[in-house]
């Protein structure tokens, strides 16, 4: 017989987790959501799904046994203001948002609109002791084959305070030291310039409190430049210029991408010159191609909520739903608010 | 005879432009500064040079006959503060304002600090009109083969009121019409979101004060991820976001080149592709290296500025070098300052 982390008896298989996924949030809603969960219930089968959404376009899920549908009425439209999308009960993401609560779920999945995530994840789902504000936190690549950093805030927040930025500092540093196994993160802070008296108000604010907090290791400024490189553990910023610096990196590597594709179309010389290097070139393009970055964790809330981009097709709602998977199996949630309290 | 820009008689070539060269500058000084400077001369002939630093140091300068040298005694630190710069009299920095102004010089050129040289040039060569705050422009390569668009403000300053950015957006429409020769350049605004309310304050009331100009062709506003697709020609954005935007467009740019460079070098089979493909691959490096943007023009003051990267080698500077003699050959200063009287 095998007992959830609830306690209960189940099923058969062994349930350890719930996910709830409000699948018709995102610019492509069920057309990404769908071919993304066929899928990802196939593989992962310790996991108790509840798909949010209008259940009669979702009936290739009906006679899943680990899975249950909870019908939505509306669709929250990308940019829906918080207290709108409060009000919408009906929504697909204020309906996910309580089945999460109601099934005490682990996590909850949507690309739908920020703000409307975070005022309902705020507001319902409710906040980690001594956090004012969560943040959006994600994993970046590097040049060095297996070393990734975090950025923190990707922009759950269009403008934030010292204080919020040193909240940033010190979760996003309990939760590197989760993900990666490491002790002590080196911590920077993302400004225009190394030197400690560089900066606008507020990153010359956020200096001084950052190197006054004894429980991070704080490592100073540094410029957009450098985290690609390897030497950064946490990356710390505003939400506003975490959301440009990631799809600065975003567009570029995309752009960069798309401009490799062309060279090796030029002539017979260069396709041959493909056939001999795609394995290599191919694995930098999927390195630094966001579809399979994994949505980002609203880090500060009492579940595991992701945030999948916005434009997700099927393939990076799957990594979204992989995040989540990850997230919850380490119980970054709980570890990180059992060391905040 | 050959008369110069002024109408005196001159040298037996004819000299039509004449620069100003902070020698000591930048990171690596003259390390950078005299290869570049040595290569430069000789392909330019047009130009008369004002060098100005440790003139023991230039000995091989001595005897050309478009070449003055000047003395200055110190160097201006990196992170010098605006106001003891103005007050470093004898720096190469202030000694090469001084020069510009006394020699009614076109451009100077530097890769000091820039806070120092946008106060200087603030306080000495002064402002365009109806101008309060200068920016530093420079053009980015995009996807499509010759389009290219400009950023401003890259960092001049480390934060901007929203009559700032309808400043910059002003000047960066003139910039790209001249440089581009472009009737109607669109303008967008660099931001967090796509519809009209998103953003932080200083963004929603920038997108008001734009949107109400009908001097410039403003289409609202754009993510970070577009631009380098080659839709947008001027992007608007304070000095501190735009300092992030370029950082990250190079660091992930210069991060992707040194990993196709290792992704090459794996095993034989990668090495034969990289000689069949080596051209293009190398195209793209080029196009997206930093080293090769030319610096960025302090758009606003009275005279053909340039920024050069402060971690400015021999070609980063040369490519400066060459910017200021576009900028200078197509009289922009004096092109956007009657169109703003």
């Amino acid at each position: 017989m095998n007992y959830d982390l609830y306690g209960k008896i189940t099923h058969k298989w062994r349930v350890i987790m719930k996910f709830v996924i409000d699948m018709m949030g995102g610019d492509n809603g069920l057309k990404a959501t769908i071919p993304s969960m066929q899928e990802f219930i196939k593989k992962y089968s310790d996991v108790e799904y509840f798909l949010v959404g209008d259940i009669n376009k979702l009936s290739e899920f009906n006679n899943l046994k680990n899975v249950h549908l909870v019908a939505s009425e509306t669709v929250l439209p990308m940019d829906a203001d918080p207290l709108t999308a409060l009000k919408e009960t009906t929504s697909s993401l204020m309906i996910s948002i309580k089945t999460f609560l109601e099934n005490k779920c682990d996590a909850l999945i949507s690309a739908g609109s920020t703000g409307a995530l975070l005022s309902a994840s705020i507001f319902k789902i409710k906040r980690l002791p001594n956090i004012t504000r969560p943040c959006l936190i994600t994993s970046f690549p590097t040049v060095k084959s297996n070393k990734k950093f975090v950025v923190c805030d990707l922009g759950a927040n269009a403008a934030n305070t010292k204080e919020e930025l040193n909240q940033f500092a010190i979760m996003g540093s309990l939760y590197y030291s989760i993900i990666y196994d490491e002790k002590n993160p080196r911590v920077y802070l993302l400004n225009n310039g190394t030197e400690e008296e560089k900066g606008n108000d507020l990153t010359k604010e956020a200096h001084a409190l950052l190197s006054s907090n004894n429980s991070i290791n704080f490592k100073g400024n540094i410029e957009a430049r450098e985290p690609l490189f390897g030497d950064v553990d946490v990356l710390v910023t505003d939400g506003f210029t975490g959301n440009v610096f990631l799809k600065s990196v975003e567009g570029t590597a995309k752009a960069m991408s798309s401009m490799i594709k062309e060279a090796f179309k030029k002539n017979i010389f260069t396709m041959i010159g493909y056939l001999f290097s795609k394995s290599g070139i191919n694995g930098i393009k999927n390195k630094m191609d966001y579809k399979n970055v994994g949505g980002a964790l609203l880090l500060g809330v009492n579940g595991v909520v992701i945030k999948a981009h916005g434009s997700s097709d099927a393939r990076s709602f799957s990594s979204a739903l992989l995040n989540a998977y990850k997230l919850t199996k380490v119980d970054i949630v709980n570890k990180i608010k059992k060391e905040l309290e």
